[in-house]
């Protein structure tokens, strides 16, 4: 065994989402881990914990609850302005033709993601990752599409690439197909065109995303759109994500299926032939709680979900028009109130099953291996998160066995 | 004019939430807002501010948005121990039966507080208070109701007066008459008529509530039971509030009107007579999302009460057992997104319409005369509060013209 250079002691409850403990998140009582090289490397008992070297860091929990750092998989932490006017408006009833002629729409955020400098834009993205982070997320997806044009959406996800190694957050890059340009409407074919044959391929030879996603519903992309795109992402070796089944069931999940998609995320109006097609491929469901509190959407159907075998994640959707919110926390109060997820779903959902999805078998849950990354809170058991809802319980962040927050 | 004590500049946005400024809001741009001995002196531009004492606190808001502090009309702060393991049971779908029987609902939280020290109950109300203030609650009110027996409800009264001397909150004592002790199961009329000829007259005497709250639904007290309390209580000075049609529609609202009650709390089944009813008395309806929001009931009719003219305003209803949180502003976003009150109007029902239903006339609004109670935020616009949701916007709370909590 390495030298262990991080001890956390004294941890009242520890959820490993992981074998080493008991039930479906492997929970341990008065345990410790420890790492070395920021892996863990122990799991267990306090009085078997191995020999630490003499400058090891070592954290008294104090008996608090530890679980593994939480993983956003669905999140879009680029952009630039906000939509609270947009927002304002929606609450008021206004109709999303009446928004966008008012300014709003996504059409709003591209132009000023468009204007902004890579500073701003740097800055923005930095203070959500900074907050997602003191919500405990250690690991998050990021998309690009707020810039639409090849050469924006590149600079998106060069910029993304900087706050990933500036870190200390795990980044996901992703690549997301979102709308067609405004200045391109009457040519959506040859902008789809050159998004698979050209936009794709460079991202891929340039390593600047791990996935890529369409937005494929009713006003958005078809299915025969999406198809197209999402084989040529394949074909350059991207793993798929579809935004699906949203606005309208449009057979967006089964397509995510028939295509290998890790993930199909938001899925308010999936159907029962999706769900099945969903269990039958092992993709994830990846669940956005907060755009459909704010849109007033259906709750996506967890337990329907769940009962058919589907792994089941949960995400922020942190975005300017329809979910800005960096608290992952919440999403999982809202998926226990609203769609009736148990609180043990929903912990799995933010962490093992989350990172799953983003291909991350070494996150998410806490096991010799697996990446000392870990949440330390200000309660001593694990329901208390959910339950008492609104509210930061994060006392501190580790990554890679470092100290990456303290509250 | 008083000597200036406290001078708030560069304020980019202030929500007077008074006659000062312009709009339902009371908007002004470039303000700034000064303050002697505790209270507003002066309220506008920058330009013609007062002159100051030399000594005078000035703080730089640096464009920030400020409103004044905000108001809870609706909270149990005192009790000892959590419900979460009950929230994990309702959520799974067992009923209130399954639940009590392993230990849960109402009277285990009675059992606990009970038993608990002074020092401990203390030391758990001041720990919500002060969530409550880093949200940007000045003025609390705060119920008793989980001791039930008289000398238990009088302790929980006299601890909730020494938290309000040690402030820096402002609390509105409520006697709460919340439930038959378990013990006195068989002699509910005894139990009502001593809660009616002695506990209450008691309080009064010993000034230990501003009002009297009954729980006023199915399975709690009847309409008539609720009349003959609240009656005793008017008689002895106390103000009247009241949780009603929550559970179920009885009448209780318009048994608020009535009686002259100052408030109706809940009313997610509250009738289209009931509607007519507080608007005919100006009783004002005290809505509480978060409740609703954890025991899966309908959202309170925020738009039709608010049609009819009752004045709205928005709680956290903090409580171990249905709604344990501490976020106010939280509210004002499921009361947007899923109540449909306007921003404005939510911003109203978390300050000055709070404010008034608990007879503070000097508090929730910032105009010459009140209290120097404020909240300046990390952002620009006051529809990012609600917009920007699950995250704790405040940076800098005062009270009586001090700095309270700093984020």
């Amino acid at each position: 065994m390495p030298v262990v250079d991080l001890v956390v002691r004294n941890i009242g409850q520890l959820v490993t989402c992981s074998a080493v403990g008991a039930g479906p998140l492997g929970l341990l009582r008065d345990a410790a881990v420890a790492a070395a090289d920021g892996r863990v490397v122990y799991v267990g008992s306090a009085a078997a914990l191995p020999e630490l070297a003499d400058d090891a860091v070592v954290i008294d929990a104090d008996g608090a609850l530890c679980t593994p750092g939480l993983c956003d998989p669905h999140a879009h932490p680029i952009f630039a302005g906000d939509r609270a006017s947009e927002y304002a408006m929606r609450v008021e009833g206004r109709g999303y033709l009446e928004i966008q002629a008012a300014g709003g729409g996504i059409y709003s955020t591209v132009r000023q993601t468009r204007a902004a400098s890579d500073e701003a834009l740097l800055k923005g993205a930095r203070a959500r990752l900074e907050r997602l982070l003191s919500f405990g997320v250690t690991t998050c997806e990021a998309k690009s599409g707020y810039a639409l044009d090849a050469e924006g959406e590149i600079r998106l996800l060069r910029l993304l690439r900087r706050l990933a190694v500036e870190g200390p957050w795990r980044l996901s890059s992703t690549l997301l197909v979102h709308a067609v340009p405004e200045e391109r409407r009457g040519e959506r074919t040859a902008y789809l065109e050159e998004v698979a044959n050209e936009l794709i391929p460079r991202v891929a030879r340039e390593g600047l995303a791990e996935s890529c996603d369409v937005f494929c519903d009713r006003g958005a992309f078809t299915s025969e759109e999406t198809r197209a795109v999402l084989t040529a992402a394949r074909g350059q070796g991207l793993a798929l994500r579809l935004h699906a089944d949203q606005i309208a069931e449009t057979g967006a999940a089964a397509l995510a299926a028939e295509l290998g998609a890790r993930s199909a995320d938001h899925l308010e109006r999936i159907s029962a032939d999706g769900i099945a097609a969903l269990a039958g491929a092992g993709t994830t469901a990846v669940l956005l709680p907060g755009a459909a509190l704010c849109l007033g959407d259906p709750w996506p159907p967890a337990r329907a979900l769940i009962k058919a075998g589907v792994p089941v994640a949960l995400g922020t959707d942190l975005n300017p028009g329809s979910s800005m919110t960096e608290s992952l926390p919440l999403m999982m109060s809202l998926a226990c109130t609203q769609m009736r997820m148990r609180v043990e779903e929903a912990w799995l959902a933010v962490t093992r099953v989350a990172a799953d999805s983003l291909g991350r078998a070494d996150a998410g849950r806490l096991q010799p291996g697996s990446r000392a990354d870990l949440v330390l809170w200000g309660c001593d058991d694990y329901r208390h998160v959910p339950y008492h809802f609104g509210v930061n319980h994060v006392r501190t962040v580790v990554i890679s066995g470092e100290v990456a927050f303290e509250a």
